[in-house]
């Protein structure tokens, strides 16, 4: 043996609070992927289940608390359960560290505001997890407006349906489907046609699960939207296609339409005499949004390293609520809503 | 020589009314394609337009008037300009002749309704053309939910662009885009989920050419349709796309998706360093529904040989000018727009 | 009525021999779709079989002698068996009407050299039915040849299966796979790379139905090609896809690549749980090549019209014979034939 | 903090030999996504490119025989360049590691047979590189087959083709078109059809630098199979497309027919007024195959770790080189080659 390899690039020492499913993503992601960043403890109230980060050497805490005094630590993602978000997102931004945050940030738009203002006032950096941003597929159909082949947006199409239902359990916490499924979408619509939503009117229905209608909620919704621009918008949102995923864009306008299909897993055709068949897309987000867990998290470091605003701020994640609270206005008032009405 | 082909087959003798390039297709489909007829005459207000029939021997005629009193004829197709139907369907059906009249039949309810009160006495078969009825894709779209492969409708989404706006004569007298456009559209979201819409809600724009905003109409609108069963559906139109006629459907139901394409004149893709091109769709109605017009010519004779209801009514007519009414109303109103309230 | 509809265009009177399915096809497409063509009369050996011509006012004839006699006929379309072709060629050539001929031409190299020179002598223009140079697709795959999208050719690979073996009787008849399926390929592939084939090497089996192999035919081949300019391709053929027709090509050369694909009946997807399906190609070739075989008619109308070359030759008869023959010799002697062996 | 984290599982210590760039993609593989392996060392000729390996704490040497001197190292991954393969396999051997061994074992058959002997005298693993055996594709067509969904196989079609030609220093080295690229495309088709290829012939050009030919190579190569079930196949290849990896098969059998297409970076469609387009196949080997590089280093581990047979076989290796000779033998005689005369 000549030698031990050891690197030596300077590396960004990195938290991660929660280790759900999501949580393991950022870890492997940070620890195997990012030079620029090393992983160096995790947390979960379940001791047990912070072993499931399965990375040699990384620490294990059950009290993030642990993590804040740390003053190796330099950014942290939150991956916490929801309701954990504004609390954490304080406590972390008073400790200095820069802030990577699952959405939501908050559940009312109060919450939302006193975060953001401890974050800035902390002057940490802060960025939120809307991962579809960072999908090769959606990537290139904005690419596509940068660089002029749309022209002007005129229309955006957003299809996002679900495989299954969630349990119900999570459903009666989730904030419904507007908080919960179409917030992502909001944030798609004006992520790919760089304008900002004036207008909403949502209406839907029950038509996947009646037990859903029992909670006060929808499975089956379509959101029209209103641009700065004086483009227009749909969002049809399911909870259960049955098959798969089903998250398409559509970007249309002055000069050319972008269209992003689905993902599948492979690139197989096969004809018999019933017909040419594809396998279906992709399950789930897990399935189909690696890229984007990636791309994410990737974004954030590299802002952090580099000392820049993260491409996803603060107010992003505010106004994809806002978004949310006028949809679900639209629909209990089944009239159009201002956005200004909301705030 | 042994002898000369005559066909022993009992024919329809049908009139074309308008030879302009609808009344030309027509005329064509019925003198070629449908042995169970026979087209022996035709008219147009200019002679020289009535020459554009091309087919040897048919009679032509500067005045209407004249066919409707010759016994010979059982059909008539009415392919003349929007503002003469009202009144040439009700000279046909008190002539007692069957008819199929393109769309619209009239521009105001009273009207369309007095017009389906005297087809109704004269006792004499009726059919709208909407055609798209009959393109080969949406068919399909419709048999899958025929079949139970979509199982119940959940979502209907239509796109339907133009190539290019009109001119501007013509955009003056047709009624405004939900009337002109949309008409067809809310009649296939009827035609593909065969369920009623019961509100819409219609937004829109000015992006393609101020002149059209200076007349009052719109160039690029989301219509959000509720149906009876719970179902949600939109509509997006634009007058103009650049590239060609954008016509797709999508039908989403508890059990599957059944999504209509646009059709393009090959099956032709060529990969070069650039990226992997197809030719663009067929440019406008003329290239696209080819099969369309023949089909719905077809079916009103069939319908007429075989003494049967043809497959688009009165109603089916009027209910597509109750939505565009509904639409208009809800546009300019902002609101969403029960369909009962129109009538 | 103002007057009766009289075409004042001159008009090439022609014949159709042969009331098979592909004569039917070509009648009607003469005397509807061709302004500068006439069908004045057909003949069939079964007079009731010409009656299937279906177009008023054609005349019959079950001696097709009599139809060469007749002075006002100029072009005369050949579409009988194959076995009568070689001398009703002579007929017409010695008639002096000009002669589209289904292919072949005739079934010895001989025959096709006294064939075509009797052509030449009476100096008639003559013109083989070659009909995929004329189906859209291909046309546009050459199409880019012909642009410089694709550079060089490079590569040739053609895909042609029909659904299902012919009859038994056929097969008998029909002179063999390279004969009768090959042949249109070998046309194809010189079609699409405007360069002559040099060498050849066929291969084969039965795989499909020993009844073929006992008749000494094969029903699964595999043929490489060598060009002229030092371009390689190939073409498969199978007697039996199960599903339908499956025909296309690709052509790739120094610049890019261009893939001419299966024509399906529409544009429909369905996504369910157990896939993404299509409906399978078109069935057969009556299905899919309409616009071919009206594309080849017209072309040869055309070219008598305006006295020019037809842009399919006896030339081009020959050389897929001259090919057919050295394919069947190389998968007899098991070796790459040079096609200057054959003649 | 509670605890670090130390996986409990027992893990295969393996070492990588070459850090080249398939080295480097083998090493990050085995420390991040095999949880049975542990990445303890790797060795290349230059230290600094050992560097390369970039995963702290992995002991590099200049020296490989250092590791196989190393009692805790038990399966070896080489990845060494081509002409060192034989004289490391057969120490490796002797050393009583296993051994997972990029393609090609050697350079002749004499040497193969040796190392393949060598091998089974000292009981290890040993498993050849032909990593598209995992691309997610190709595995999905040949499931297909396995399913009964194509019936027995009649037909195989691969088309290969690179983006550019390598540099000439590698060109000179490499052994020729059919020994660098076909190889693949050998055992591609045995594995896609369960089959055992019985009789080649090949052909092929210069046509895209002049330089290869002068070393006296092909650039632009058809080769037809023959197979033991009576199924034929072709394969062309190319070393420059000037698009990017050309990589797709066919698979045709009694009951239908697979085809596996080109992956590219994304699934967005842009339509303008030139047409519609795609974003051109993903670049090379290194792009196209990341989950086949995966796959084939797991498959090895995982055989390792449970006490299997390796999936792809030294007999596998040897047969594609089999084949490679019989092809070159087959273009240098103009005539199909038994593969028995090779032995």
């Amino acid at each position: 043996m000549k030698k031990t390899f050891k690197s030596d690039k300077e590396k960004i020492k990195v938290a991660v609070l929660g280790m759900g499913r999501q949580g393991q993503i950022h870890s492997k992601n940070i620890a195997y992927k990012i030079p620029e960043a090393e992983l160096v403890c995790v947390s979960d109230i379940s001791i047990e289940r912070a072993e499931k980060v399965g990375i040699e050497g990384v620490e294990l805490y059950d009290d993030y608390k642990e993590i804040l005094e740390r003053d190796d630590v330099e950014a942290v993602v939150i991956a916490t359960s929801t309701d954990t978000h504004e609390q954490i997102i304080k406590e972390t931004a008073r400790a200095g560290k820069d802030i990577f945050c699952e959405k939501p940030i908050a559940l009312s738009l109060e919450a939302i505001d006193e975060v953001l203002d401890i974050v800035d006032e902390n002057g940490v950096k802060f960025m939120v997890g809307f991962n579809r941003r960072f999908d090769p597929t959606f990537m290139r159909v904005k690419e596509h407006l940068s660089n002029g082949n749309i022209g002007e947006p005129h229309i955006v199409n957003i299809t996002s349906r679900d495989p299954k239902p969630p349990h119900l359990e999570y459903l009666k916490v989730c904030g419904g489907i507007f908080f919960d499924t179409s917030v992502h979408d909001f944030d798609m619509a004006r992520f790919l046609s760089e304008e900002e939503i004036t207008e909403v009117y949502a209406t839907g229905s029950v038509l996947v699960d009646e037990r859903i209608g029992e909670l006060g909620d929808l499975d089956t919704t379509m959101i029209t939207l209103k641009f700065a621009n004086g483009a227009v918008g749909s969002i049809n949102n399911s909870r259960k296609t049955g098959y798969s995923y089903d998250q398409r864009v559509e970007l249309f306008g002055s000069n050319g339409c972008a269209i992003g299909n689905n993902e599948r897993p492979n690139r197989v055709e096969l004809t018999d005499p019933e017909g040419t068949h594809k396998d279906v897309p992709l399950y789930f987000n897990i399935e189909r949004y690696p890229e984007a867990f990636f791309g994410e998290v990737n974004a954030f470091i590299q802002a952090v390293y580099n000392d820049e605003e993260p491409p996803v701020t603060g107010k992003d994640g505010r106004t994809a609520v806002v978004l949310s609270i006028a949809a679900q206005k639209s629909y209990e008032e089944n009239r159009p809503v201002k956005v200004s009405e909301i705030g």
